[in-house]
């Protein structure tokens, strides 16, 4: 077991885990067990990755195989907002469990922020985004205090340990964090060095509220949607800097992303399919980059966001992120 | 009278004011009055700026000489953080409106997101940031749903006859939304071609939202503030792209700025001493600058933002801009 982060639910999360976006069916249930036979304890999926059920049966491949038990794992999915009106949370995370062959998640988050109207899963699952012609999102008036507290309600029947938030800014999580009963206890939020989210840490380590980074390589994670932004960067694993820094302690440039985000105090989910990338990855808090390359790497910041709405459908509707 | 937006709530709102920002309390009284003899309706002000009695006392003249009506004016003030509890909201807003000799305001926005704890106003008044040594402020529990709830109040009382929001992100202004029973009317926001806020604007319009521009030259705004990122920019009004296009159309720079905002649809509240350049600002709208002018100087964003509180203070706990 690596480094954990300790939530404010009492919980520890794995520092190093494993992101389960874009891991095709096909491959799905094996690639997971694969992780856990290399280590990986933290399996980050979610409704909308639309292969729960193949990553249960990896997960359930491993426990029965023994190398592994349900307490070892960290288990994170997340709520589309399809389902973020009050009555619709717990049948959601429910369903989620049933993919999953689980009784409950370690961790479980509110995908996006803004509840949209719902789609019967019976017709469409996972849901996706919901458009109703003319590239129109159809949204539903539920406001966050309402989801949040469904939310809660998923604790106190145990069917989630933590519950937390992903893709918010930060003023709407300080504003969760002002009425909520059971406190987001992490955040997952886009971050590498060309978006190294200052304020919003600050905030997070503030109120205690644990920060995971999703897409740490960069625009490696978006070349496949054809983002004309992303394709015009220097990937960052072949970056000049990185590869210096990479060379200097002898180790590969996704190491020093990674390691970059974990001395920031941040966990991560690392995705690949090819076990000698998975045991790199989950070998990257082995050392320590001094504060200069830190600094280095972090003063490449740009503010440039892969993952936003408006970057996949050619709409202004499509603002939410903001 | 110049060009207006209607606002959601039904009334027409100036296209330019007048920003009373750092106007100061020796010559704001004045000030006020020759603006309104120059042809602003427009007035926006605040509890913070500590020049509401100064104001009110400009209009008095103005209305006392016959220059104007109340109801051809058109007062904007707005709700500081330590007001924000519930039951502080009214008796905050009584107060300015006290101070402004008026019996309602056209508009009341919260200044910023984020109650703060309350100060007394006989302690302190105006309050500022609310500081209890080494730079920690000190943050009131109150959601913005409770705050919002109580400006709802007020125009139920006739206090004010629209409200909204000021330095709001997207994700907060949208949660508001799906709650509000009095739909925030205005939004306003730094805005200038370093910080174009496409994304905000989308919002805005989409939700039926004004949106006011403040600080509409950019850096100027700021340089007395000793912001090294301020000074270090070129001035808007002699950026070689600004001078081109205020060249072509026969304008000085400031105009061609504003236009720009305008013609985006914001409204705008520039702030100067002098007559001649109140009455340049003013005289903003009756050019129209060719879409392809409008976008070179859109193609300028850089994302800067000067109106950040982690930039007047030196600590990472001022984070709630986002």
């Amino acid at each position: 077991m690596g480094p954990t982060i300790k939530l404010s639910s009492g919980y520890e999360m794995p520092q190093v885990g494993f992101g389960l976006w874009k891991v095709d069916n096909a491959i799905c249930a094996d690639t997971v067990y694969t992780a856990i036979k290399a280590g990986y304890r933290l399996f980050d999926g979610a409704c909308d990755y639309g292969n729960e059920k193949e990553c249960g049966e990896g997960v359930a491949r491993a426990i029965k195989e023994g190398l592994v038990t349900r307490e070892e794992l960290f288990i994170t999915s997340k709520l589309w907002p399809v389902f973020q009106d009050g009555d619709q949370v717990e049948p959601a995370c429910r369903r989620s469990l049933a993919d999953w062959g689980l009784e409950y998640f370690d961790l479980y988050l509110i995908h996006f922020p803004g509840a949209l109207k719902y789609v019967d899963p019976a017709v469409r699952y996972p849901p996706g985004w919901h458009f109703d012609g003319e590239d129109q999102i159809v949204r539903s008036s539920t406001p966050t205090h309402v989801t949040w507290a469904a939310m809660e309600a998923l604790v106190g029947k145990g069917l989630a340990r933590s519950i937390g938030v992903s893709n918010f800014q930060a003023q709407l999580l300080y504003d969760v964090l002002r009425y909520a009963k059971v406190p987001p206890a992490a955040l997952q939020i886009e971050h590498h060095p060309y978006l190294v989210q200052r304020e919003l840490l600050a905030l997070a380590r503030a109120e205690g509220v644990a920060v995971t980074a999703y897409s740490s390589f960069g625009p490696a994670s978006f070349l496949e949607f054809g983002f004309k932004h992303a394709e015009a960067l220097v990937p960052l694993v072949e970056d000049p800097l990185i590869s210096a820094v990479a060379a200097k302690y002898g180790k590969q440039p996704a190491q020093i992303l990674l390691r970059w985000a974990t001395q920031r105090g941040l966990a991560v989910i690392p995705k690949t399919t090819r076990l000698e990338l998975m045991l790199q990855n989950l070998d990257s808090t082995g050392f320590d980059l001094d504060q200069a390359d830190l600094d280095s790497i972090t003063a490449k910041d740009a503010g440039i966001r892969f993952n936003q709405p408006s970057n996949y459908f050619s709409t202004d509707k499509m603002w939410i992120f903001g």
